[in-house]
């Protein structure tokens, strides 16, 4: 069978993909009069006295939302706050697979930016963290940059910082291995949107020099006027600081690092002809790429990236944000900040380090090394940084991450 | 080790009290191109084209929200939205061991009515009903009146109607004891909150002509004017028929039925003395009764009944809740209404009745044949009344119902 008919077979079949687990035991009236009335009493007491104790006495800790409004939903779009739902309880699945979170669907029926920042400000109480998943530019810019500062826990888009903490990672190891470095190179980046200008800002945090964005009107570039918006504008200042114009075939000459976050068969194999020597060129869009991996190796390439499972290089996000939540929650880091989602780079790409080569410059999307170190290295960056709420050794803190990777 | 020592150690132990259950195998690439992309965007697909298979595709239709601002939180009052959480969580252990509902603590942080209606109303895509939990009246009476009109899933507030509907469980076997009709007896109910309210409305519905409810005013008649609500004044438009006035201690003089919603140690064996003969006392009061049931029998009381589990009759709302949701989710019932509750009540009524005596009139709170034989009665009648979105027939029912219990 297919996979889209078996994909509908067993969503009905499992009646969806995510149930309540009760972590205690009510076997008899003791249990009940330990985990509800009139024990439960004590816990409530406690927190009413010392808010922080909400952290050791319920399951808050672990849980994060994962916050849509189905504008944005994989490939598909604008599909409505309902039909976003199963790639909701999917990440939820990835969630607890991968990182040991629980997570939990919060879809809301809105596309007011208002709304959405104050429901999800309201519900706080019950999270770690949010994770912000499928919600459409330029909305989810707005959103995420007022739930970060005036929530107390994390917040993270994922399609915006999870993508690009995955493609960072790649592009580490591609240039080590191309022998370049990431302040010399030019990157042409294809898609403005969520992912796209994430990517550049990320790569900008890391070193790059010089990158150029391009939207369906062709390169970004300060004073441009068509087709702008607040976030493009503000790209554009540190984007493209030799003012190209022209198509994403005219920018794309002499570019040493190709990334697509747009849409299929964008690239032909003329255009990475026109690249650089030892070009990396990761096409990511889904499910079919800005350039197939076959056309852009015989046009010169020498590393290929895409979002898909059936070829090598998988630039897939569940390398990340299982990892980095587990990471933030285990410390109770109050931000995600640029430093962690690079430790967080780091750490995935160095796991791939050992084995490098041109079809394995980024670990397996399954690799359950992943998260572990994932998680290390931004919860030891938050420590650093001074944002961790608890502070553990280093030997707590492994044996903590280890412990709830496995629950 | 006492309970509430016992209760810290063991919340704290276990991190709280609920996690995620993934329904699905996420072993290999496979698993996650059916679960994940690329196939979820099937389902995805089918819910756009038709939101009535959001039912189908995805765990929506067995999640309850529990939704809170801790504004009453047990018997600890307007502790705060974080301090209610472990009750909370403790309220979806219930329901999933006892009605295989799975069901997520919504803490909203606001006092604010319009704002507590909103986030509802924002996030019941990923609901397929929603459970009020102690928030304090008069609010908990519009923000439930309000929700029932604007959601199209059902809305409870158990604190009101799964207290309303054991509480005449228990009185249809008591009276059945003493040989006494509902229309004829004379109901003193102490407590005009949200409990006390919902319980005189519902013996009224089932019959009952002569009910005077008291609040620490004394007994509510119309045109009082000290400590009013428009709910109080609603109320004193159908009860206390005979405008008595005076305190507790006046009206429950000949009293057939006295109902406590209230406070410890309210009533004296005075008070009962003066109750007509064979009179059934329920003194809900947590943890500590209106008058100890040792004192209630000596003072004449046939039937005593309380909140409590060391005590014979125990008016637990855990008889209610998870079999109502059980049956209602099940058949996709729009709303809970009266007669459905009253359903609810005569199921639970029945399982005690063979074995009734002064000692039993009630199940025991964790007695497994309840939830089954409520979520049936339940779905039937809503079936009945034309409010199911799904019919099913008798035989289908009960294997339906079979089948989520032990999920």
């Amino acid at each position: 069978m297919e996979i889209a008919s078996l994909a509908l077979k067993l969503h009905k079949e499992h009646r969806g993909k995510i149930a309540l687990k009760s972590k205690v035991p009510i076997s008899d009236a003791n249990d009940l009069s330990i985990y509800y009335t009139p024990g439960v009493a004590e816990p409530c007491k406690e927190i009413a006295k010392d808010r922080e104790l909400v952290y050791e006495y319920t399951s808050k800790s672990n849980w994060v939302a994962v916050v849509t409004n189905g504008t944005a939903v994989l490939g598909l779009g604008d599909i409505g706050t309902y039909a976003g739902l199963p790639v909701m309880e999917g990440k939820a699945v990835l969630f607890k697979e991968f990182g040991g979170v629980d997570a939990f669907p919060i879809c809301i029926n809105s596309k007011d930016v208002e709304e959405i920042v104050k429901v999800t400000k309201l519900i706080q109480p019950s999270f770690g963290g949010i994770n912000l998943e499928d919600i459409a530019a330029p909305s989810c810019f707005e959103i995420e940059e007022r739930l970060i500062n005036e929530l107390e826990i994390p917040v993270f888009h994922d399609d915006q910082h999870g993508t690009a903490v995955v493609a960072l990672a790649a592009l580490i190891n591609s240039l080590k291995l191309v022998n370049k470095k990431i302040s010399d190179v030019k990157i042409v980046i294809n898609g403005a949107g969520a992912a796209g200008i994430a990517v550049a800002q990320l790569l900008i945090k890391y070193g790059a020099k010089n990158i150029i964005i391009c939207d369906k009107y062709g390169a970004i570039y300060e004073s441009r006027e068509e087709g702008m918006n607040k976030y493009k504008q503000q790209i554009a200042k540190i984007t493209n600081r030799n003012h190209l114009k022209g198509s994403i075939h005219d920018v794309i000459k002499s570019a040493d690092v190709f990334i697509g976050l747009s849409v299929a068969n964008v690239l032909d194999e003329e255009d990475v002809k026109n690249m650089a020597k030892d070009a990396i060129v990761m096409a990511m869009a889904n499910p079919i790429p800005e350039i197939m991996p076959d056309k852009a190796r015989k046009a010169g390439a020498r590393v290929v990236c895409t979002g898909r499972s059936d070829f090598n290089n998988q630039v897939n996000n569940v390398l990340a944000f299982p990892g980095i939540f587990r990471g933030a929650l285990d410390v109770r880091a109050r931000k995600i900040t640029d430093e962690m989602k690079i430790a967080a780079a780091e750490a995935i790409a160095k796991i791939a380090e050992e084995n490098l080569s041109e079809d394995y410059v980024i670990p397996n999307a399954l690799d359950k090394r992943v998260p572990y170190e994932v998680a290390l290295a931004v919860a030891r960056k938050a420590i650093d940084q001074g944002i961790a709420r608890v502070n553990l050794t280093e030997e707590a803190l492994q044996r903590e991450i280890s412990l709830m990777l496995n629950m």
